[in-house]
């Protein structure tokens, strides 16, 4: 059973305040659980329904498990159903930022879908660490965490400065524009740093000084823009086919 | 003002049965309702706001205009709040399905949102008409017209028996599947199928039967999948760049 102070703290780590505050952060349905169970992150609480835990026996025995009805799940949970499990996360320590390899690096992309989205398609493409400016969506909010597809137990999201990260790494930054030069025909090197805007403003002044190469996705047809997950996964796609 | 029985028919819209009985559906926000009064599609009904109105004096000259407040509108809309627009439009006549250039077909893609972004993204490398499954998302629906960011106005979207379809093409049928050969490598025909299948079960047997041509998108990390809508964009890249 999920006690009362259990369901205080879970309710509060949907809101970034309290995550901060504690630390820690929820990770909510099957899919997202058991990927968490399969990663080396420090999981304070799981609390599950004895449907899950019978299904998982070997993946659970190491954790304590507090078993809930689906009722109490959901209710607890911010999914609209939950007939699995929630878990209770601990943060990990900050990581150094990447210095080489192909980095990709968020302005402002201030959607926890979007990002997720972004996280789920970086992984799929072998990027585990995607740095991000201070005023991007939080990469622990459960929405976030959901659209990740398990993604977030493998890709470390970082947040700073990006206007003094940029600079210190001296490698070439490609910028996404709506205007620059076609990615099916650019020479794109892989040790780089791809630059991806938000969804209303795309690349913000103060980090477009520092794009040494604006790239495109060409157009066939009549959509003013795509998506910025859709864009970051073309786009990556672009990278590693010449990798 | 939205009237009673205006208000009854915008809510009605919002269920597939009466859009099929009415033969109507709805166009929601200012972004969707700009690119319908840019289209050619007949508008029953533009409820809008004062703002709006006077924001596209000429864009709405040719139409009738319902004035209506923020509250009222966002009320009658199936959108968390719309402080611009709501059209009801008449569904155009059916068209003939597409036999030739590169079509895409959807076989049980049932989440309205992604059929949407698949829209926007079909949209962007120029296909204007996409095939499903009788079983696929409903593209009237309004989370559908919502994701595709205008570009309902420009791809229509026709539901039909695609194992009846795609045979009758006589045409190579592409098939995305997590084993297939590499994209990166493949020689990709223009003059093709581009089949995707649903976020869950992916291509289904009856339909794989009609693949002449596996395909996939290389992985490079650790992510089991990508979302349908992602997969489409990438693999539809993959084909233009060699158009």
């Amino acid at each position: 059973m999920i006690s009362k102070n259990q369901l205080k703290l879970i309710r509060a780590l949907g809101q970034k305040k309290y995550r901060k505050q504690y630390n820690q952060y929820l990770v909510q349905g099957e899919k997202n659980v058991l990927e968490l169970l399969n990663s080396g992150l420090s999981i304070a609480n799981i609390f599950a329904t004895p449907a899950f835990i019978a299904a998982h026996r070997s993946a659970l025995a190491a954790h304590q498990i507090i078993e809930a009805d689906e009722d109490s799940l959901t209710k607890a949970s911010t999914l609209v159903t939950n007939n699995a499990a929630i878990a209770v996360v601990d943060m990990p320590k900050q990581q150094a930022l990447p210095t080489s390899g192909l980095i990709l690096a968020l302005d402002g992309v201030s959607d926890p879908g979007n990002l997720g989205t972004i996280i789920r398609v970086a992984d799929w493409y072998g990027i585990n660490h995607i740095v991000t400016s201070q005023d991007s969506a939080d990469a622990y909010n459960p929405k976030t965490i959901s659209a990740t597809m398990g993604s977030f137990a493998r890709v470390t999201v970082s947040q700073t400065d990006l206007t003094c990260y940029l600079p210190s790494l001296n490698l070439p930054v490609y910028g996404a524009f709506l205007a620059g030069d076609n990615i099916h025909q650019a020479k794109l090197k892989q040790d780089a740093v791809l630059l991806m805007g938000s969804e209303s403003h795309g690349i913000r002044p103060d980090c477009e000084k520092l794009v040494t190469d604006k790239i495109t996705i060409p157009a066939y047809g009549q959509a003013e823009s795509l998506n910025v997950a859709m864009a970051t996964g073309i786009i990556l796609d672009n990278f590693k086919r010449h990798a």
